[in-house]
């Protein structure tokens, strides 16, 4: 595990302005309350932070306004994942420069990469930022799946900070934890499997029920790995998996976190393009399956 | 079937030199030699021309030096996939200007988007154009498959022109064309599904061995859709049938056709990163299951 | 391709007595209907036949009842699939003995066996009953693919006289026919790639669609195989699609045909555990679906 | 969690002779040595018993001999799948009078059934036997997944007595354990999912693994279940994952349980057709592998 990278970070979503700028007190507000909350740390411009929405210019002045608004309370991750990997240093030094912690990067997510491509992406971003990085295995969005002997040459790579498992399948989060060195964190990256990867030992979660259940994600996360009270910690997961489930499985999982973020009366704001708002059958559908009222 | 999209057309790799910029004079070569092998169109900057590759700026450059170059030989379609609508826009209205003929656009492919999204995407992106746009359905790159009722929303936007079906289902290709209004050419986006797509009725065919095998695809095309010679077509896939099964299974496609050019006296240049340059290894199978010294 | 193999061979559903017992009158008007109504071959007791619901006795003796009666007639292939090698010959050898053209079997379909296993059931059966084999790729039932090298084997054995492909992927149809020697029919095994699997030169089809549409199915091949004509034969294809997309869809294909036979004037009968009746929701399903009063 | 059925079942391979003949004096000796070993129950004529391979009277024949060697000294469960449920009746009547605890059937394998087939299924074959049954999820070998509306029937149903979860998905066993009544148990069918699964709550597992590691895999089990040392038993189940991976991964693992049983001084036998035996080059695999040196 390396030390600087361990337990719930928030994968937070980005509020919008009805115009589509950023609603930079909103977020704050929502970073304020999740820190407070007990997060172990914040990602912010992940998936779930519409990254791929927002220009590079757009990423840089966020990052700029809100890494050094918490990046001394809590552990502060940067989603930086780009096509270009010139893009992605460019994002990577402003994240450095901001005080940021380390930077989420997916292998390049439209050409279909190589495994030696994948590698080397990775090296050359190392090479050039000289920045702890979260690498990432996740086949749903970057279409290839990393593969062991692919890992074994991250892990040898000198920035692989931590390595985010969101391929869903549990046999592959095992391969890993069991694969990756003592300086690497192994974090989970899929919701609806968070409990079985504590168990098997998994040092951290970047989550996306956080941004509305942050204090029921991290009891659930220090009741496996603190007090190893498997009982306790399953009846939490019982009561967090219907949301868990439906982040995972519907197509709107951002809007839903937003829609989900009024009932602790804050304001996740509008989403970007592509993205649309829900309907009221989708609302009706949130509020039916994710139980929000009964998790915290 | 749009009466302006029809045949062959080659989706042109990009030759970068050893530094990274456009080397515009081999790409002319190149294009040259297809036009006068007598490929129907020509699409530049596609996935095979690697366009998530290019910023917005070098995109916006490279069609101003190449559309005007060979719009008045040939059909031109231009790659504009962007996650950001804005920036498809952006990309669009400069293919508009330089006088393309229509602009190819996959749905956003990195946020998984919901039907309706994908809907809306192609929707405000013909409202801010007024251009011929060409849907794209690819589940293997945008990580979500077109539905069926999705496609009859699209096909009712003014100015969907053509639909390339890239699945890889026989299936859902005939679905397509069989759902599709008279005003919408279907083309054929899988390359190993070429002879029977023409069979079923598909007008065109972007078309990546058309890069290095020109005169055989556009005879293949002819033998199917103009003199309706099953058995003579037949003979030319099978020929052609290892290079395609290559190009539609092999990880690095595009280097493969760069490769393969140099055997036509032509120059595909380097990639760009995130692609790496072949092994010799690599260089050993293409040249051990491609044929190309058996195909024109 | 093998001259003894070749065209529509309708597999014939069993109809069965509310009782269990076999309908041998119905199930004789329905094959004399078939005959007169030009298929060129009738197959029974495949999985459309319910062939894993009767038991190796009750296999014998509708072989024996049935087979003499239809073989003087016209082509007959014999489903025989058994998960034991010893059953499967012994099926076979009664096949043989009742005057049967050929027996199509699938690999193993529990144990999914590997790949030498394949091969060597398909031998040992042959060597045992020296007898013609449609040999049969049908992941969806078998659970695993026949690779390429794996018939390559079999074309190699010398009773293998049909392929029957079923994966549903055309790309391995083409494959399959490409490889196979000059004495082995390639037959279409699945209902919604017929056209294509003429068009690509394909001598046969194992059909669903001709119990209850014989007279198209027959004209969709001839239009295909013998007369060229593709435009004609995607219009039939066109009328046929909705009710052959059921039958590769819907859970209950067997039902589905079953009533189907009501709108001929025939009796399809019961089915047999674990199989159960449409409901009547079902039925209405089918009625609005299959469009069966549009096809012949 | 029935509490009948608890811990871990070695899922026994069946021993044959060179004839094909049951080997009852190897299997016996196979059994002792596990009985002695701890393991928590024993489960014939699974799929790892080769059941699909012996027939109706053979099954019925090897219970006899078996079941009251075995049952008063540990709780055995009989495989009884069969396409007919008419055959499981048949099997589990025999079970039931031989003195086994219970049945293990499979939905129907082969005719792919619609959900409401599999509850009747089930249904039926209690009703006639009126004996507890191992319901089982394993899409892989029956072609359908059982859903999780369908479980919830099947839950009613008043001899259900163990559900078995083998599609190796961890979100689908915690769901089944988080429907399940308090009257059934739980258990893991997947081998390299057991340690997340007895995190998780499941109450027991029919392993393979077991066959040659049965102290291990107990200690496993009681670690997590009784115990609740998770970094203990994680040490383990790191220990025998290389094994667990080539259970769940290699095509030939019953004959791998064979293999590996010699160097436990013990005698798997022979397997009978579809399967082979090893080669030299699958030996090797095995023995570089598996490391069964280095668990017991």
């Amino acid at each position: 595990m390396n030390k600087n990278f361990k337990g719930v970070y928030a994968v937070a979503v980005t509020p919008f302005k009805e115009d589509g700028s950023f609603d930079v007190e909103s977020a704050k507000k929502h970073l304020d309350w999740l820190i407070e909350k007990g997060v172990h740390g914040i990602c912010i411009l992940g998936a779930t932070g519409e990254y791929q929405s927002v220009s590079n210019e757009e990423h840089k002045a966020y990052v700029k306004e809100i890494v050094p608004y918490i990046c001394e309370r809590t552990s502060v991750i940067v989603g930086a994942s780009r096509e270009r990997p010139e893009d992605v240093v460019d994002l990577v030094q402003n994240i450095k420069e901001c005080g940021g912690h380390a930077a989420m990067v997916l292998p390049p997510f439209y050409c279909h990469p190589s495994q030696d491509e994948i590698v080397e992406h990775y090296r050359y971003i190392m090479e050039k930022t000289q920045f702890p990085i979260v690498a990432y295995n996740n086949p749903g969005s970057a279409g290839i799946e990393i593969e062991k002997e692919t890992f074994q040459e991250i892990f040898k790579l000198s920035h692989t900070a931590v390595v985010k498992e969101s391929s869903g399948s549990m046999q592959k989060l095992t391969e890993v934890l069991i694969d990756a060195p003592e300086e690497v964190s192994v974090f989970c990256g899929c919701d609806n499997l968070a409990f079985e990867s504590f168990a098997d030992g998994a040092v951290g979660w970047i989550s996306m029920l956080a941004n509305v259940a942050p204090a029921d994600c991290v009891e659930l996360f220090n009741l496996v790995h603190e007090k190893k009270d498997l009982e306790a910690a399953f009846a939490v997961y019982k009561k967090l998996l219907p949301a868990l489930n439906v982040l995972e499985g519907f197509p709107k999982p951002v809007q839903a976190l937003k829609y989900g973020l009024k009932s602790r009366g804050l304001n996740g704001g509008y989403v970007r393009r592509p993205r649309k708002e829900l309907t009221d059958e989708e609302k009706a559908f949130i509020d039916r399956e994710m139980h929000l009222d009964e998790i915290k």
